[in-house]
């Protein structure tokens, strides 16, 4: 995934768009590998788009494709796919009929250019569409449009086996179990098994997350798991909700 | 600035620090120009560090620094720089304090393994440092623990002139004011304007963020904004509170 804005990285907008995309993915079997935010730079978002698209089978972007001078991101694309980018028909009149009878200004026309070679990601709030190019898909900044858009190419994207995860809460901090997790995450590979302290609460815990897209696999690390942590809890007396 | 953590990429978690290093930067007169996340994979923290050191003056890493197997930061990073990984003397008494007579296990000990030439960054909540190698700090993922070591580097590092910023709300949308804008940023292009539509609110407005570390040329563009604005108000018969 790449986020593109000044705003993000200035501090001023707090991302919305990550956890939605890592969500969308999650669920569809999609295993999200990288996320980069960079500004409304040219040459950063080439460079970025390139790195990504070459190594990975999607390429999800967000930001940058409204009607003002900061949204560079669809010259940014064509430059990055060494194509052209014309105005749209199919893209302007998506606009226009949204506009009605008020004439469409210049800035809003800007909407309608789309890298030669794309297809359309519509969007029901907005009415100015998205794009994706090859394996690259372009959408909105604005979280209530880039949900439209997210939610319409859900459905056409190939994931693999989805993976399914387990959460066990512990009532001890993370060091006291580590050992034991350690021998369990040797024994099953093929299992990811985390562990996240929630610090800053008391009583202090622990939360170990075990992923896996082999439910067998997974049920029996995560019982194993269970056992550490039951053991662990009669060791320290620790009772948690 | 480098997350490094499975949970935020599956969107289990939600990030916190991103706007956190990205506030500290910015009242530091530090662009923050680029953000990567990637997931708990040695080669892939080895190469983002490296990317990155090689080209900004600072990187910041978040998580991976805990007792746990999937805490392998530390490891990554010692590659990255091609330096050993030894137990460093002052963390372990750092960390033994914090335990009082309680016996530290090997997996708290972990955490005392520093990359040859690092220096420590302390933090007061959970007393595991984190450490600085050249221009990488390496910070933990937990953002109560991030923050206090943010606090104890913040203060140590360079920054240049600090960037101002004007914030202009306008009562229509971004369409309307795209052309005036871009003119106006045309004239000044040490000053960075940005627009950002608030969608999914009514009535719908724009806000015009101004950025530069140049007061003057700064004020003189937002007045110019502030002037556009008001006429579009005038004709659009618009009222913002």
């Amino acid at each position: 995934m790449l986020v593109i804005g000044d705003e993000i990285l200035s501090g001023r907008t707090r991302d919305e768009n990550i956890c939605e995309v890592a969500d969308v993915c999650t669920q569809g079997g999609i295993d999200l590998r990288e996320v980069r935010i960079v500004a409304d730079v040219e040459d950063d978002i080439i460079a970025a788009v390139n790195a990504l698209r070459a190594r990975y089978t999607y390429v999800f972007t967000t930001g940058g494709i409204g009607p003002t001078h900061d949204d560079i991101t669809a010259d940014a694309i064509a430059k990055a796919f060494d194509v052209e980018l014309p105005y749209n028909d199919e893209a302007r009149a998506m606009i226009e009929k949204r506009y009605g009878d008020k004439a469409l200004s210049p800035s809003s026309l800007r909407m309608a250019r789309i890298p030669l070679g794309a297809s359309l990601i519509t969007n029901s709030v907005s009415a100015a569409p998205g794009f994706c190019m090859e394996n690259v898909f372009v959408m909105a900044g604005v979280p209530i449009i880039m949900r439209a858009m997210l939610a319409n190419i859900a459905p056409t994207l190939k994931g693999g086996r989805v993976v399914a995860a387990r959460t066990i809460k512990v009532g001890v901090g993370e060091s006291t179990i580590a050992k034991g997790l350690g021998a369990i995450q040797n024994q099953y590979p093929e299992v990811k098994i985390g562990s996240y302290p929630l610090m800053g609460k008391k009583p202090v815990y622990t939360e170990v997350v075990l992923r896996s897209s082999m439910l067998e696999m997974l049920d029996e690390a995560t019982q194993k798991v269970q056992t550490l942590v039951d053991e662990t809890h009669l060791i320290h007396g620790v009772i948690i909700n």
